[in-house]
C-alpha cells in the first residue's frame, strides 16, 4: 500500500489572514524572530495500489477533482510506502 | 533564515470526521482502492534565524504552546533553508 502526504497551501499571491493571525499571535508571545507565516491543509490519503506510477496519476487527478482548489491553492505531495 | 514545515495531524486514536467525509466522497468519485483519509494542518513558519538547533527548539516551543492542540493532536515538522 502506498499513503499520499499531500500539503496544500494558498497561492503566494493570495491573502493569508488565517497565517497573519498566527504571526501575530506569535508576536505576542514574544517570538520576534517570526517572518511570515502560511496556514494550510495536509492530506494523509492511504491506496490499496502498489504501483508507484499508477498511484501519482491517481492523487494527482484527486488533488484536481476533489482535494484543492486550483484556482487559489497549489499542493504538493509525496508517496511513501505503508 | 529558516522555514519550519509543520505537519498536524488528530492524533489515531482521534475521531476524524472530516478524514471520513473525503473519504467517502472519493469513494463516490469512483476511487475504490482509498483505504484510508486523514486530515490535518500544515503550517509553514519563516524564522530570522540561522542555527538549527536554536531554530529546532523554538518550533517545538510554538508548536506546543500555540500551533497544535497536543491532547489531541501529533506534529512533526521539518526545517529546510530559505
Amino acid at each position: 500500500m502506498l499513503k499520499a502526504q499531500i500539503k496544500v497551501l494558498l497561492k503566494q499571491s493570495v491573502l493569508d489572514p488565517q497565517g497573519q493571525a498566527v504571526e501575530k499571535a506569535l508576536g505576542a508571545l514574544g517570538y520576534n524572530n517570526v517572518e511570515k507565516v502560511r496556514v494550510g491543509k495536509y492530506l494523509e490519503v492511504t491506496l490499496a495500489e502498489n504501483d508507484l506510477d499508477a498511484a501519482n496519476k491517481q492523487v494527482q487527478e484527486m488533488c484536481e477533482r476533489l482535494l484543492t482548489n486550483s484556482v487559489i491553492e497549489d499542493y504538493t505531495f509525496t508517496l511513501v510506502e505503508v
